[in-house]
């Protein structure tokens, strides 16, 4: 069919003007999000404790949450999706309206009645958890953990039908575009590389790690830790550091951390979230609300907290230039320390049976466990009443220990409990990424290595502002890697990351 | 025509459904307007300043403002309330009911676009009067002024197109089902009493103020203040006493203060915000975001505010008992003062032009002289161009000063920049609510003055969560004034009050 100029320039219009309506809706929902977002930050870092100021924020978010449900599954952007005629778009506004109809795909796949009885199954799953937990009692959680197997199973099937692998597409859920075989690839050579690393230092002599028990006084820890974060890029004209139970980024870059596990655990909390932080910091706030302007996906927010936490916060080059600093804001506590027994404390490698508590080494392989867990239950190939077993001979080949029961095993992480599955491997797919993309900034930024040891963090952030938070999803993970560093997300700069610091650490 | 028994429960079934749902949807808006509040809160308290933080939050106020008037404008809520058959509703139903009404009625009466011009002409005109007052320049906001006068009765207009007296209208959005009349009779009243005395005053030497000058420091006054607002009832498992520009209370029932007008200025603002988070706090939640469990009015509110501020932050009662903490917390600046001398410097009467330094005596003044204008503006009565000229003229009839120019004059307050004509008389509606309470209460609590001097707030804590704070909407404001004391609100108790306290103060 041959389409006149006038028809061509009409089609056009029609469809800027569509386009235009769904991105205010889509923004819209997101500004909502924001605003529960922000209730959330003050909720966990501000709201009294009283039972009627926690009913009072639980009727604030409910009602918000409704409303946001509303905006996201409105009939409209499914009619305005339908009539967009995306060849007459721009790139980026075809991004844009990808992005949403993933979105609202998602969003109206699943029948409001199968939302609700997960939100209800997760509550009493919780309770029973905390209980099974503090019991040592897997058996009374295990109905629990069916149940959620199995209605996300169901979940899976709404969104794609076509998709034999559910795991799948939970997983895209947090990682658009992970695919299973890929994930399969990369923890196969992450676990060739690091079981044997692991298993080499642990017949290596521990380090002296007696400074990270050491008690340094509240304020100066306050002091200290703001200072990092500035110097870490942080902006605290549009943000706050504040304390909170766990170190979270929420609200508009709004970090918080914690400081009742030690002092270098804090430190760390700080870098981390300031990762995270300056992500949100510096997403286009023209497209506030809408893909354009949001996060990547979880894993590449993942990569930037890790770039902060593992590249700078935990390296020789920045505390070749940094650790005076410290050692004097601590003083005397960290006198007659030196640079090289705090990089050791610092970079200590231990296995362990907390997640939650693993060094950088140890840490990806709690991830590979429960990685090839969950996806072994949403394929059925493992039942839940196995799970503890498993558990305990997946820890035995990944770090040489076993837990003496599930409290310290199978039943040590909250995730599970709304049916969360996919969700950790998020967690190594940042890891991964941060590897990439800092090796990536020192082949771009010869000033790097420099920089960082004089604690100037500004080359640094404007190379991470300018290839990768800027363009919110405006590209694929796929395509945001390729621009960044010239090739898609692998794990061969992770490994040698890994295997250069920590063979040169241990000596091996 | 005659029903049989089978149709009138029908009809009551059928209303009792629609009942719940036009609740339910009266409490998603009121939780999305508490929402609303929750992160204004955040904005006054918290929020970092720089401009993205203020960008997204306006985003996310926008986008909330929209779906909370999309919610109190729905076209449903018109239809139930239509369709419901109040006659078989219980008496508290009834009242729910009828203040759904009328809250509809005023929501829906105002066209969008007369709103949405006054949301522009507002801003502007906030911005002309920054700079009106700075520069002394009344002529340049006077169009401004103008036009807001003339939307505003156009406002009127819409939502009651049978009252003669817009201003009438206006008032009652704050203060509903008070009249012009019966303000005029208050006022009247008040002028009567008030002017002499206060021109009695002004003839006696002035007590020694000094002490109001100290300074002490920061930490002592947040600790004093606390404990301060803890004394007076206030709940901290379920609020928060926090800093900001301006004292307030928003949020559930959380209360902020300042402490940049002086120590005594900062402890008055406690008292009576903690009088309005008691308020908040006392609201019966299980009607949470409908009227019946909302405030009575702004009058009420403010009943609550002066009520701990003047008959307890200002009493002779509580000092009695309480002084001697003061002084000691704040020792030694405040060693060798006497009690009398404190209550003397707590209650100084001293004429001035500004309405929000002003003490409890002259500050009615300034409340009636407002009352006035705003009156005649909306009836035609005054022109914009004479306001600067009566103003001046009043000032000296009731306070027998007259400002040396408009930005000490007419110029002072915000509160015409956004149209809030008949926000003023609240004020006063307070002042006089608060004696006609505090008399009910001094009547029925017959230990009340020797718990106040002990500083045992329960027992008046208590009247007034009975008599005032549980009802929420149930009652009007006769009502509730006579349920809680007998009669209605009247002036007497409030012109006893200060003529006892201030003859004797004075020794008149």
């Amino acid at each position: 069919m041959n389409e006149t100029m006038e028809e061509v320039v009409m089609k056009t219009e029609r469809t800027a003007k569509m386009y235009e309506e769904l991105v205010a809706l889509c923004a819209q929902a997101g500004e909502v999000g924001s605003s529960i977002e922000s209730i959330g930050w003050d909720q966990h870092v501000m709201m009294p404790r009283g039972a009627k100021s926690v009913e009072v924020r639980g009727r604030e978010s409910s009602a918000l949450s409704a409303v946001h449900h509303g905006l996201v599954t409105s009939p409209r952007i499914g009619e305005l999706l339908q009539s967009i005629e995306v060849a007459t778009l721009s790139e980026a506004e075809a991004a844009q309206v990808h992005e949403i109809q993933e979105m609202y795909k998602r969003a109206v796949g699943v029948p409001t009645e199968l939302v609700a009885q997960i939100t209800k199954l997760a509550t009493e799953a919780e309770m029973a958890w905390r209980k099974a937990r503090s019991n040592n009692d897997f058996a009374s959680f295990q109905p629990y953990l069916e149940q959620l197997v199995a209605l996300k199973r169901e979940v899976a099937r709404c969104i794609d039908p076509n998709n034999s692998e559910p795991y799948e597409v939970l997983l895209q859920g947090y990682e658009p575009g992970m695919t299973l075989d890929k994930l399969d690839e990369f923890f196969a050579s992450i676990r060739a590389v690091c079981v044997p690393l692991i298993r080499e230092i642990a017949s290596r002599p521990k380090p002296d790690v007696s400074i990270l028990r050491k008690e340094i006084p509240m304020e100066l820890q306050l002091a200290y830790n703001k200072m990092l974060a500035a110097l870490l890029g942080y902006d605290f004209e549009n943000g706050r550091l504040d304390t909170s139970t766990h170190p979270m980024t929420c609200g508009f870059g709004r970090v918080t951390n914690r400081y009742t596990n030690g002092w270098l655990s804090a430190l760390l909390g700080t870098a981390h979230e300031v990762g995270h932080g300056n992500y949100c910091h510096n997403l286009p706030l023209e497209h506030y609300g809408t893909p354009l302007g949001t996060y990547r996906s979880l894993g590449v927010h993942e990569s930037q907290s890790l770039l902060m936490e593992r590249h700078i916060a935990k390296s020789y080059a920045f505390w070749q230039g940094n650790f005076r600093h410290l050692q004097a804001m601590y003083s005397p506590v960290l006198n007659g320390v030196t640079l090289e027994q705090f990089y050791q404390a610092v970079n200590l490698v231990e296995p362990g049976f907390i997640r939650v508590e693993a060094d950088e080494l140890t840490y990806t392989m709690h991830i590979i466990l429960r990685y090839e867990i969950e996806n072994a239950l949403m394929d059925g190939s493992l039942a839940v009443r196995d799970l503890p077993q498993v558990w305990n001979r997946k820890m035995k080949e990944l770090l040489g220990i076993v837990p003496p029961n599930d409290t310290l095993g199978c039943l040590q992480d909250i995730h599970w409990t709304d049916g969360s599955f996919g969700y950790f491997p998020t967690y190594t797919l940042g890891a991964v990424g941060a590897a990439k993309l800092f090796a990536g900034a020192e082949a771009q930024v010869p000033t790097l290595e420099r920089d960082i040891t004089q604690g100037d963090l500004s080359s640094l952030n404007s190379w991470l502002k300018e290839n990768i938070h800027q363009h919110g999803c405006r590209y694929s993970s796929d395509e945001l890697y390729r621009l960044a560093t010239g090739s898609e997300l692998t794990v061969g700069p992770y490994l040698e990351y890994l295997t250069e610091k920590f063979t040169n650490l241990y000596k091996l």
